[in-house]
């Protein structure tokens, strides 16, 4: 990989470091002393400050990682022969090795999908595929979508509502893994509860760390019946910080004049500038339309080696991610570039005007 | 529970912030872009670093919190019908909700210890009551050895390696929970090399939050056959960090001019003098040596109750954690007193004159 | 091993055949086409015929083995963070090889129990060993007790519904373990209703093997909420047979005629036959009263010694099974003898004979 | 559904009883006293008799049901992250209420598999889908083959060769699940040992249930290093039978004399008569050719419901399940038709007669 100095970076938002805002929330909260295990006040702020952010009260179980949080959920609502429906490139199911089948005990059935998003459709298709009294087959008991997708689009507040009435007339519970919640809620433009539990959401994966923290997940549940499973869990699974102040001063940091929409904002604006010009290129054009930090671009495959030997560091993408009416050709790569916080205009003005030479090359 | 500003905390050293170096190694992780889940160059000199402080090569593999390193490390070494021997008052055992059964799927057997220690003898017993062939019982795959205990007392060279070489006869593993590592290793004086890998600790579970870091916890291993197996696991439970240089940074904070050794020895020291005061309180004994950096004494519980009131914080303790020859009386307590890096002669002259007044009293 | 000839069988209701009727059963069911997995007519008969054994309306599940019924039981209440309390020598804490931890996801608490009984108190001291609020500890799930205890004594209708409110008021399940329900009622003579669900019992682990089947298991179900759990458990698990008709025609030989009653009855009176022998050997003591089918004696090692020569088959037995105000001394076995529906008089006449010769020497 | 004298049975070979030689073979064992738990002489016979049939040393370990076979083998192998790649329709992937997923806690990675077979250029792909390093994805541990086919055909001994030797080239376990393996014996006509441990298959779930028994299921491992793995494992499972000489019975009597092939061979024959009257239906067509005792056929779906009506007993397929250059047009229905040991001439023509009248009419 060449040098840092050369390069420009759209290889993930989990390559970016961490907002300035970020550093100074946890030099604050260091000194002292204060309950462990959110036992501490800044813990108690920050469900009331989610409680404020969605407009009702909420539970929140902070944890490590995104993939905890997603376990976390899933697991308080997991039941023997438990299904869950989720599109085929869902983190659920292609980025947490197993984790959901091996620790929580589900069968994960993959939904198609267009441009990274199930429809009511294939929910219902998936909850006929388990007949009630076919006990052989198991049992759906969840939905989980994810907002912003893994194609960087997003959900309106009629496609999760259209879905959570669906889960609720079925009786199983909708999961939203939010990793980029900010990013579509940007997007979308609408109150956070309008595109959650108004829309029939139950549980949340909610996550700051692509959009600016350092490690800021968590599970922000509306359904209270699951706090007793939802706390043992938490603590069963070694997600629970023994010093929980440092986790919820940062989501704290992100909640503060909503910091989280303008990191995201950003983050939006650099995907949709860089998207504009990788659609302009020769040879190139977007997988599924930009629409919060990430950019799906099919593009020659000379022209990926050539901006990766300049430097550009980015992820080619499986070409199977894309939709069956379109199609990765001989001799092009789908790559997927991701924009952050830190991103800049000259990251991308350089990206273009490498890809620029590449195409005349 | 009183003020803040009014209370002597001695409730855990969970309860304390960060230190300085951790606030300042975070700031410098902060910026620029890197690989993420522990692909950045952090992660390979904590690698490197801990590789030079074990003098030899290690596998490092970063968790959240100490249950979660706890719960790999004997994730790795799981086999049908696995028993794992431990003290019974092991945090493995009575503060982690039951995830080790739960979810890496063994038995935990329990082994009395003395002084928070276990013996060989013990560890004998222990494999003797799984015997070959009696498979409905299950058989031991692992012992694990807390380091300091949980009584605040520490293992000598000779006691791992007494416990190490029945492990390695019997084809077991040798785990230690590391929790405290630093402040038993400035208690024993050792080489790191010398209480581990040398005298037969397979896997260790080594944690600097106590110590004085944010979150700092990860499994060192000294068995290469495990690699595998730990990365899966480790990425499988959630535990991996998608921003791992900041778990890094801090580590090699602790590290960097053995900051772990300067702070675990304030730690200890500020256990020590509080120790030599309560074990001089009239109605006061200690429940085992202060050797580390918590002081475990029995009080009369007027006493503990008056204390309480003047702000001190710290917990009681379950009565039967003392040894058979001991006990606690009627009216007695038991508690747990906690130094951290951030105690201070102050918080420990405020707490003997409230105890010495409550006696007066 | 002595040749099968010359062998007296005491070493468990195991290594019985099977009753006379169960053959006639098995071939009964042989002949014609029914559904599989339970969907045929002595599936739908059985769960009839227990309805009327216990008076009111029973959910069945039938299982492979009473390991699998008791896991399948426990399976439907287990919730994260679970814990079950049991009396120390319980068949899923002794002789399952790990599966209730394992396979199930929980912590098994260990009570002492008094002649193999759990008392109320002690259920009460369990469930404060996990209070409320500490989470790091898990929460009690479940009470489960085995009846006929593993100590050869039952419960009486007053020390089940004693548990059972305790139960009942912290709202936690209770699972009985009837291995041996049959003796175990044959000895109490109560109708199975008074000392099942009207006594609390929530879950009942049901056996006929020991009784007489060569495989009939189940788990009867007086709580209608844990149907479906019960249901898709026992596919996952593997235990649902696909001719259950043969399962169901074991139990229901067993229930026709109360043949059950009969065939415990004789194992019972041979026990009992067996115990007042051996107790007035001299030298020989009994650990607990013999209530059922099995006899814990306390016996000089030597005699016990001449006995396994003169080709008796039984099992030595830990000697901290007893209570501890009584202990196996120095030169002293305890043994386990078990009767069963194939023991005959001359079983015993033999060793009685052997043994009283065995003292002469 | 009409009354059993006028049906004619083709729901399952599940729904036939048990061969007259394994109720002579239960009831021979029935009496005398015999070791529990597979200490007896039987179980150890049957180790013998099955080594001689694969022509080298096998352990074997019965167990309840054939999907208690398949997690007890696959559990042996299960590691962290692991991955089992299987044929789309697989009886591990679509029968067992998810217990592979949930218990043994893996990932099952669909092959789409052509006339039900998978092919070792299906493997390959499904190998590369998960690249060493990308730990987030999971890793293969295991190929899982089901001979005979969940569509009614048969592996030959080159098909099962060519997957083994990419199984054992990329350190992976290759696992049959051999529900029907007389009837895929019978139909490929080749020595038993040639079509498994010699064609590199490591673990095979070996079924006489469906060939007769009434409940003959084991595990047979060519892998002597998985034994304590597999005795643990089966036991935690409760797959174990205290009286275990009644399942060694069954199989030994399916042995003895090559009964086995005696009863598939007819249940063979039966299906291929009924696969050729059934093909030479008016407006049917097979979805795949008859190899073993299973008929796969397409036929009006007015035709289905006539002889529904007439007492014919079978199951409408998921039409998803003909491969893709077959169709189940409007108006037609996929069925499957199952022959048995019980099948009789009667019976299939009392269908074709029926399906001629159907068409007829």
């Amino acid at each position: 990989m060449p040098k840092q100095g050369q390069c420009v970076f759209f290889g993930s938002d989990n390559w970016a470091g961490a907002a300035p805002e970020i550093n100074e929330a946890l030099a604050a909260a260091s000194s002292g002393f204060a309950a462990a295990y959110g036992g501490d006040d800044l813990t108690s702020q920050l469900r009331d400050e989610l409680g404020a952010f969605f407009d009702r009260d909420v539970d929140v179980f902070c944890t490590a990682t995104g993939s905890g949080a997603n376990m976390l959920a899933l697991s308080a609502v997991a039941r023997p022969g438990g299904v869950v429906l989720a599109q085929r490139d869902a983190h659920i199911l292609v980025d947490e090795a197993c984790g959901p089948e091996s620790l929580v005990g589900m069968k994960l059935h993959k939904l198609r999908g267009r441009q990274g998003r199930i429809s009511a459709q294939e929910v219902l298709e998936g909850l006929a595929a388990y007949p009630e009294g076919a006990v052989y087959r198991g049992r759906v008991i969840a939905v989980s979508m994810t907002q912003g997708t893994e194609l960087g689009t997003t959900y309106c507040v009629m496609d999760v509502a259209a879905i959570g009435s669906i889960a609720r007339r079925n009786g199983v519970v909708l999961h939203m893994d939010g990793a980029r919640f900010s990013n579509a809620l940007v997007a979308q433009n609408v109150p956070p509860k309008a595109i959650t539990h108004e829309a029939g959401v139950d549980l949340l994966s909610l996550g700051f760390t692509k959009n600016g923290a350092w490690a800021s997940e968590m599970v922000v549940s509306f359904r209270p019946e699951f706090r007793d499973d939802l706390a043992y869990r938490n603590k069963q699974m070694g997600q629970v910080f023994s010093k929980n102040r440092f986790a919820a001063a940062q989501a704290l940091a992100m909640l503060k004049d909503d910091r989280w929409r303008v990191l995201a904002s950003h983050a939006n604006a650099m995907a949709a500038k860089l998207s504009d010009a990788v659609s302009g290129l020769p040879g190139c054009r977007l997988a599924a339309p930009t629409e919060i930090n990430e950019v799906f671009a099919i593009m020659p495959s000379a022209m990926a080696e050539t901006l990766s030997q300049a430097g550009a560091v980015f992820a080619p993408w499986p070409a199977d991610t894309v939709d069956d009416d379109m199609s990765v050709g001989e001799g092009e790569t789908l790559v997927r570039l991701v924009a952050s916080f830190a991103t800049t205009d000259e990251h991308i003005d350089q990206f273009v005007d490498a890809a620029s030479k590449a195409k005349a090359a």
